[in-house]
């Protein structure tokens, strides 16, 4: 073997440097981000698969958040560090050349060896997208949650003014998920009804429990259908019950837009 | 077997009604509009299919284009005989049900027996889109074409300008089509690079010969990244001659919008 091969020879071993790379995927045919048990396609698995054909190297990735089976990232971001001599711009172009056409590096740069995609968060945007035309769009199908049923905007934006700033969200994360806290900031949840039949619920926060936007989503899509009332969710957030929300949203109307650092 | 089964008997056998359904897909998965050999799935044999199934019989249907292996619709017509006493929105919720998640009915009505989706249009909308990020963009990948490479708006659209009219569209239409005339009436053909990164070129006309729209864009991304001369489009008018322009755009980038009638 030549090219990459010979960079595995120890005496030519580059020194291993850090690196952020910001990535973009379609999220529908992989298993979520996290490698799971073999034959699972999941987008850490992709990846680390196109570091180890360009380098010759095996180097594992570490991803800011882990996003579920189906959904998406516009700028999910993961930090890894290689053993090579390419600058950033033929490191991107020579990984975007081994990855498969759902999933691409947008970005790489050389950061601070200190650097953590994971635990250098300072907070992340999600996006969540509902098709609220009368008739599902195939065009659309593989972004958003089709919901018919009228939502009313006002009353949506209404609860989700509850839900902004600091507090305990158990009654918002997976059931029979355990952290230490389920104390969390959310410091934006706008929800933008200006797209014509299409519905975004926006919402930025410090940090996310498993499954907490979808959660959220889901329970204000029936604030919408008016099976809730907006000030309820003060009364769910006391409750730490995850019984007491409503139910989770499709993954496939999530996209992780944005982690802040 | 009962429900569908019980319309097939002929003395209940309601009368053949005309329809003319409104069609939405997304044609990454589909091997095109029109039926092929054995296994291939195509937009007409799903159509067709779930016709049977909710009325219990055959029923050709006939679309007004015969979009090509990948290529989208917002707004795909075709027009089919029902026997069924189903009125238009019980049909439509009825075959979505039936339809699988890339391809809905968004509109059915019922037409004039002298309606055919095919020979009653008056003309077309297609849309094109364009990728022209410096980076692929895995979310709009099913949609668009990437072309990395600066592409001159401006010159473009100057050659677009040649192309509107009355024209004998030779040059432009796949090698080995045989048909009595290839002149053709283009009524307008814009270019917006107004949206980032993205590029759409919008394209209506009376009637379009085989991979037309594709040959046209083709030719324009060319005078795009300068490697012809917007004023060239007049010579090439006048070779008759599929040599003389630019390749054929992929089919991913393709969009029908609106059939005219």
């Amino acid at each position: 073997m030549t090219g990459a091969g010979d960079s595995t020879n120890a005496a030519e071993q580059p020194r291993s440097l850090n690196f952020r790379l910001t990535l973009e995927y379609d999220g529908t045919d992989f298993r979520g981000w996290q490698l799971q048990a073999e034959g699972q396609r999941t987008v850490q698995g992709v990846v680390e698969a196109a570091i180890e054909r360009v380098t010759g190297t095996f180097c594992r990735i570490h991803g800011a958040g882990r996003t579920d089976a189906g959904v998406h990232a516009q700028g999910q971001v993961a930090s890894v560090r290689i053993p090579t001599r390419l600058g950033t711009d033929d490191l991107r172009r020579a990984l975007n050349a081994n990855l498969p056409a759902d999933v691409a590096v947008v970005d790489a740069a050389e950061v601070d060896d200190a650097f953590h995609a994971r635990f250098s968060a300072l907070g992340k945007v999600y996006r969540y997208r509902v098709w609220n035309g009368a008739i599902r769009s195939p065009l659309r199908a593989r972004a958003t949650h089709a919901e018919p049923r009228p939502l009313d905007i006002e009353q949506m934006s209404l609860a989700a003014k509850w839900l902004v700033g600091r507090h305990d969200f158990s009654s918002f994360q997976a059931a029979g998920t355990e952290v230490d806290s389920a104390v969390r900031t959310l410091t934006r949840f706008e929800i933008d009804g200006h797209r014509g039949d299409e519905i975004a619920f926006e919402v930025a926060g410090e940090g996310f429990l498993r499954h907490m936007v979808r959660n959220l989503v889901g329970t204000l899509l029936e604030v919408g259908r008016g099976r809730r009332e907006a000030a309820q969710m003060a009364q769910i957030l006391a409750a730490r019950d995850r019984t007491q929300a409503g139910p989770t949203a499709p993954a496939c109307g999530l996209t992780l837009i944005e982690v802040k650092y």
